[in-house]
């Protein structure tokens, strides 16, 4: 129940350990045209372009930076966590000059920050944004931030990592131009592969390039001419085909349950967790309408012990949860109902444990009282 | 029995399907641990920096590529096939300069002509080379070719992709500054990682840099903070864990059956294929004393459609061979006996096969002798 990875379904498990066939062969070449049909319906797109990088988010996240920004493009980067600040590096690695719009971390992004930077520099080619700030636990507005951008003649590049399968994306309806995601968190496979898409508008800018991209690995216009699909597929590198097993299988999962009832889950489980937690007198940082459901930062009570109890909750309840990140480290835990880990069971054992671990730290707490303000949220469907 | 992937053991696929867990969690940590030391083995180097690239082979080549190359650098690259030619291609990207030196595909390099474009460019700062062509079966003398780099002041770079865990690999002993290699090949592990080992005199070179690496995801001084034991280890990227357990399980197997008795089992087997192939009439495109063991390019004889028979093989013996890339397509077929793939029944399988196949499509082959020959081979260790 950390920031990712989430648990994984045994039936992902057991994809992943099928037989490795080869990467040109053409029972794996069907796998690859189903991914692609079933990625855009996690994305909630019609782009041809929807394809997994093989390489974890950070790779899909680099491989869109690389292939948009070029030398001398200027990239409005919104930051409100780590994640932005890591997309201001690797613009600026691209040779593209970064126009920083700063937030508090554990706030959603500001879109009059960003109208008045688009304002400020209208010959900025890109916007950046995280949709849901894995660091801090802050959701913010892509539609707004998105249709800021388009309004100003700029393409959108968001980070859907911890979002996609859990909250609300709608690529095609909000307009989102560029976006890559992670395998490891809503969509509950393993780490390792980085599902992106991109719609006409920012396949035209690559298209569009006067240099060639600086990563052969990395450029589109070659791993595509391996994912695309047609007779002449041609070898680009071999395609990681076991973790390609376990995201069909985990994206067929996710086909099954709809994507529309897996973001009512994340609600609904995020609720009766807020429930519990609130019963310990604990708070979740984060304002309440700048929540991710599936990533809660909790602000841990002065005089408790970060890494203390977060070591007894992994060796002595076999519970991960996450620590804070950059200016959060310390101040915060990130407790993940992601994915096959977004189940009433584990939103128990966690409320559990904290009020066990808390009490013999000498905190107060009511442990049956937190596990029924839990379970009256699980049966009614309503956290608060 | 392609050029890989090869086949992946009950015990690597189990492997990949355990529970996945937080890539900061102490019990993944220790497996880290555990992979440098047996890759260290594998590489026969105690390098310090041994670990794998969260990405396929390709990745790990671009890793070494963009962390060592910086803009002006003069590259002296060999090519005697395709991945030759992806390095000349790489260096470009990373704003080195390439100096060509080219052989005949299906050839080994040739000394002579690295040590007369080392004596012609005295400035140059890197040699890079590919140990085993995976995509033409030659084998080229490692540690002539590095002892040409040293000697003049440049650094070796050596693609081991296809002979590592296969063919004699001597990181330490032949002084190779730096070697890239993938897991799906004679390690025998599902594809998805890249492996790469750096001497001393290659971290130097990296650490000397004057501007960042172009690579924010493949900056090694950035993932070295994530794969350097010590209680400091920084979060870079989410490791691929289960990609990660198969290849612990595959290192373990390669260090119980002992890396030198890998060597020869790739080599009996070889020499047993050989056997078999030429009792059918079929010969083998490179000299012997430049083939690759585990990759045999086979001419394909006059008037047989190459695509057809692999696709019999493929449907009717469920048999996958590789076809010839670049210049060598439609030429040759690649024969792999790659790790665990690399089994007497495999090959009697193979050779049985084509036998059939090419006796269908109107050649006279001789399947009993065929076999006798490769059952011979295989009993007495002598293929020839």
């Amino acid at each position: 129940m950390g920031p990712g990875p989430s648990d994984v379904p045994e039936r992902v498990l057991q994809a992943m350990a099928r037989p490795t066939i080869g990467h040109l062969d053409p029972d794996f070449i069907r796998l690859m045209d189903e991914i692609k049909v079933l990625l855009r319906y996690a994305f909630r797109t019609t782009n041809p372009l929807a394809m997994p990088i093989s390489g974890p988010g950070t790779a899909g996240m680099e491989s869109c930076i690389v292939n948009l920004v070029e030398p001398g493009d200027k990239v409005i980067v919104c930051q409100n966590g780590v994640f932005g600040g890591r997309a201001k590096e690797m613009v600026r690695r691209c040779g593209g000059e970064v126009v920083a719009v700063d937030d508090p971390w554990g706030r959603a992004i500001d879109p009059e920050k960003l109208r008045s930077a688009v304002r400020d520099h209208p010959d900025a080619r890109i916007v950046f944004f995280v949709h849901a700030e894995t660091s801090t636990g802050a959701l913010s507005d892509a539609a707004v931030l998105a249709g800021i951008a388009r309004d100003a003649g700029m393409l959108s590049l968001v980070d859907a990592v911890t979002s996609l399968g859990g909250t609300q994306v709608e690529v095609d309806e909000w307009g989102l131009d560029a976006v890559y995601s992670g395998t490891q968190k809503c969509l509950s496979c393993a780490p390792g592969l980085g599902p992106i898409t991109l719609g006409e508008r920012a396949v035209e800018k690559v298209k569009g390039r006067s240099a060639p991209v600086q990563s052969w690995f990395m450029d589109l216009s070659l791993v595509l001419g391996y994912w695309t699909e047609g007779a002449n597929r041609s070898y680009h590198h071999t395609a990681p085909v076991n973790a390609l097993y376990g995201l069909h299988e985990a994206l067929l999962m996710l086909h099954e349950e709809g994507v529309e009832s897996a973001w009512e889950r994340h609600r609904r489980n995020h609720l009766a967790l807020r429930r519990g937690l609130e019963s310990l007198g604990l708070t979740i940082a984060v304002p309440e309408a700048e929540r991710i459901p599936q990533l809660n930062a909790v602000t841990i009570p002065e005089g408790v012990d970060d890494a203390r109890v977060r070591g007894r909750l992994l060796h002595e309840y076999d519970l991960e949860i996450g620590a804070g990140l950059g200016t959060l480290a310390g101040k915060v835990w990130r407790i993940g109902l992601m994915g096959h880990s977004s189940r009433p069971e584990n939103i128990e054992l966690c409320v559990g444990a904290l009020a066990d671990v808390l009490a013999s730290e000498g905190r107060s707490t009511d442990r049956e009282t937190a596990l029924e303000a839990v379970n009256r949220a699980v049966a009614t469907g309503v956290g608060v």
